[in-house]
């Protein structure tokens, strides 16, 4: 039939499949620290369908059946509907992740470390991340990117009335040649609005808290070691600059952002935190990474020489990050109660190496060592413990650790 | 291979998305109205295969990410094989949703409004129902339709002994013309045995409760505003009349239901309850919509002049519906005690306006706007709220709002 | 594309779905019987995609949507990536279901009954069943197959520090011919280190039970009517010893295992169980089962004559078994409280009946009956009831009953 010429039907994909242990070391260091576990976790396991439809219509629905600590029952990953008709610009409304950052810009099956640096993933989980339901106007050219996205709650995550979120994001290259190209970039990631945890009642009005908090950068144990905290909230903004560099097989890309929380009906100080970022890569086979211009940001390289029967080696990477992610605001001293307004959420410092392995364009093995060194006041009360157990106000409750991790990758 | 070419796989399909954004509005005419969120939410969202094998035997496997208010995890929606070798009968068994009425002869990813008219729905949810285990035996011609099946719980639905249901349908075109045609139908829907909530022990038995509700025709946030409570019962019987008519772009249907249920190791009257509905359609571009000979129902008309480009414009639909559930018994004055037997569900009357785009065959974009009035007396207790917030027996609990809704739609 | 045809996808399958009506009976004999609900389930509902890629590199990704009494949302069921670019060796990572025993080999969509014996489904579950993460190196020839698997936890179950298992299985055919053959084997399952339910803080370390319990052979309902409670054990080790014979349409397969748990910290004996069967099957229609080289295990005959508008049969089958397990140690005589370190599990024998339709390759119908006869005494407390109903300890709480089930099933 004539029509059927007409779909671009990709293969049933993707479909993605992560497969990690991870080895929980140097625990014992802080008394109050938490005992992560050792253990192995699927952290994406996919299937979907997507294509074209009519020329201009673009659709794509992806079902995940993964998680972080504990596999989840499957559920939407991304469900959206692209009409593509008015050149450069994209208009799409569904379920899918928005751009919100340089290393968003690097497709989840595409990550240089098994997880994104832990601040890039707290400020997409601002008003982005899998499953975000929202509507956007996309564009790009040969040497930008742009994006605006009205987003609402994820899905399966709805009580009181949905929050309201915004991201945009602006990418250049002022420089570009057959070896090399410079990367700047700058992007905005809000909750205007966010989800509400009661009835709006007047005259207080529903309570709209906000917390800010991440992992270390692995997720085979759920546990967050640092932690605002819920903060009753009007919103949050956060900006973020872009720096990215390439020259053939060496690649480096950094980004900081600065976080600003404004209270609901209160008169202490709005917080403000904050983060950074720096990692490299290179490739020691010696092919290089290739630069996403729709999404402006790195993908791994090609496969040249597939590993088969010992024929070929595949591309081998090493690569290296710094990343800091401060959610402190006025912590004060050791040892000292904290002042009103105070926010101790702790500083979580992490320095990664990985070493990548890509036999073919399908199957990826990632080794990644971390050193993570949190260090974090006690807020006092019982958030550490009850009773005996309780670290006295404005003790230590950070803890540093080192993780050992691989991940099996299938991706098509 | 031989073997291969008499096999049937549809694509990889059907899938169905929708997306919905709904704007609840003047909550606050009753006192008591509960606040319903506003939010979007992903209706359906459906992956599978279908096809056919050895010649006589069809299959269907569809599993659904979507739900009422909050998405759900992915669950089987149908599965089922059928033998159709002893024409025109076809008898099936496993989990499917049986045809309850002449709304239902219109399939899932074909409404004319979001929802289908409360009274329908409830209905459905009898016996009927995406996800209801049972066998049944099918048949059509040209003129006529007829169904006959025995129904079980749904999947993901038991704890003690399960539902036993009969769903049976009867349709027929007393007047066929190129152009027009008459429909009329009847149906009945039974839980001839209901789901037990106990261990069954002599002498008393398992407490076996039915409980009939529904909420407005849009399904964003599940609160239910007209609802019977639990009643103790030994059966619920409805019998439905359908009536439906067609002259070129213009389809008018109208069901009419009367709802009994037999109470349980009783001595108080058995109450019986009802509903109705008419809706018409008409296509500003000209189409007309399609009897389905098979389900017995009005699809919508196929899209001859896609939107693509600004070539055409797909197809431009209006319509308009009245609805009406009764779920009182002897539900007396205001003000006044309910008497002993007497249910006070609440009566609900919907308008609903509704333009639809179809740009082209696979998307389709609803637009519907519902005026919802529900009347009903409170009958007492905490049922509405405890302490001072208790409404005395006899108050008003019904609500009047609006209701602005839109749905993004991508099936194949 | 080159490439593509190096790819060897095999259908969207497999997808199975099997539906059971089940009819428990008898159950009144003891006064403590439990009452088992008829009902129907799902037992498995599954999609996915499995193939070859790059030559030597297979991959499967399958999702459940079935499940045990009550069907459960979506989950992994496998997901592993496998390496056979070194003949005959493939080395498997992810999540599958590890070869435990004989009836193990055969797939679960070609089972000879609707369950497995239920000793050899309990041994199943120590290290293996479907959904277990764990990494694995396999082999085979025409005569032999062997294994080794470690592995860890369940997909979706993961607390504290996950499972250590182990599985191993070799299988050889000693009489090989065109019409017969003679089966040995030997399996063992440990779990090395079981998972751990509290936080592993010295001195007394992490408790790490384990439970030993078992369904009769039937899922509708999850009742177990034997069961050891929970255990806390360093680890369990299951030895089995397989052997099986084949002449032209008839089978008869024969396993016994031998169980030893290993109590931690404790003084007390540690306790060992067993279990046994023995199974046969003869095709009506004469086609014979086909051994199976790479599983060690029988599948179904092929179906030489489908069932299509009368012209063939299909294949009709009929098979028996007796199956033992015991869970008893030191149980003591009826009437007596159990000694220090005894374990009442109580004793399961089942003997079944089945008559089997395969009207084509993808469609079966199991019909089954089975007798089950469970000796049991009480250890007394309240494990069986509080208050005035709790048994006695060494009252009897076994029960006898009989269970007729059908199973319908597609699977491609």
């Amino acid at each position: 039939q004539l029509d059927a010429a007409r779909f671009d039907q990709r293969s049933a994909g993707p479909v993605a499949t992560d497969f990690r242990r991870g080895s929980f070391g140097d625990a014992a260091e802080a008394e109050r620290a938490r005992d992560l576990a050792d253990g192995a976790n699927f952290r994406r396991a996919r299937i979907g369908v997507e294509g074209k439809a009519w020329g201009d219509w673009n659709y794509n629905i992806l079902f995940d059946f993964g998680g972080s600590g504990i596999e989840e029952a499957g559920k939407i990953s991304s469900a959206y509907l692209e009409y593509a008709g008015l050149k450069p610009l994209r208009f799409r409304v569904g379920a899918f992740p928005p751009n919100t950052g340089f290393d968003d810009g690097t497709g989840v099956n595409n990550l240089l470390f098994l997880e994104r640096p832990a601040v890039a993933e707290l400020v997409r989980g601002l008003a982005g991340a899998d499953g975000r339901v929202g509507a956007a106007v996309l564009g790009n050219g040969d040497r930008w990117s742009a994006q605006l996205v009205v987003s609402g709650n994820l899905v399966t995550n709805q009580t009181y009335d949905e929050q309201t979120g915004l991201v945009g994001r602006l990418t250049y290259l002022p420089y570009k040649s057959k070896d090399s190209l410079v990367h700047v970039g700058g992007n905005l990631n809000m909750i205007i609005s966010p989800a509400a945890t009661t009835v709006d009642v007047a005259p207080a009005g529903a309570t709209t808290p906000v917390r800010l908090r991440e992992r270390p950068e692995v997720r085979v144990d759920v546990t967050r070691l640092v932690d605002t905290g819920s903060i009753d909230a009007d919103g949050v903004t956060s900006m973020g600059l872009e720096l990215g560099f390439q020259h053939k097989a060496l690649t480096v890309q950094a980004e900081n952002f600065w976080i600003d929380v404004e209270r609901r009906n209160s008169l202490l100080a709005d917080p403000s935190f904050g983060g950074w970022y720096i990692q490299g890569a290179w490739t020691l086979t010696g092919e290089a990474r290739r630069y996403n211009t729709a999404t402006g940001g790195f993908d791994p390289p090609r496969v040249d020489n597939p590993f088969s029967r010992g024929k070929g080696l595949g591309v081998w990477e090493i690569a290296a990050r710094f990343s800091e992610l401060d959610l402190n605001y006025r912590a004060g001293a050791g040892g000292t109660a904290p002042v009103a307004g105070a926010v101790r959420g702790g500083e979580q410092q992490i320095f990664s190496l990985g070493l990548n392995w890509y036999p073919n364009n399908n199957v990826r093995f990632l080794a990644d060592y971390q050193r993570v060194e949190v260090d974090r006041l006690s807020p006092g009360g019982t958030a550490f413990g009850a009773g005996a157990l309780t670290p006295p106000a404005g003790a230590q409750v950070g803890q540093d650790l080192n993780i050992w991790s691989i991940r099996t990758q299938y991706a098509f």
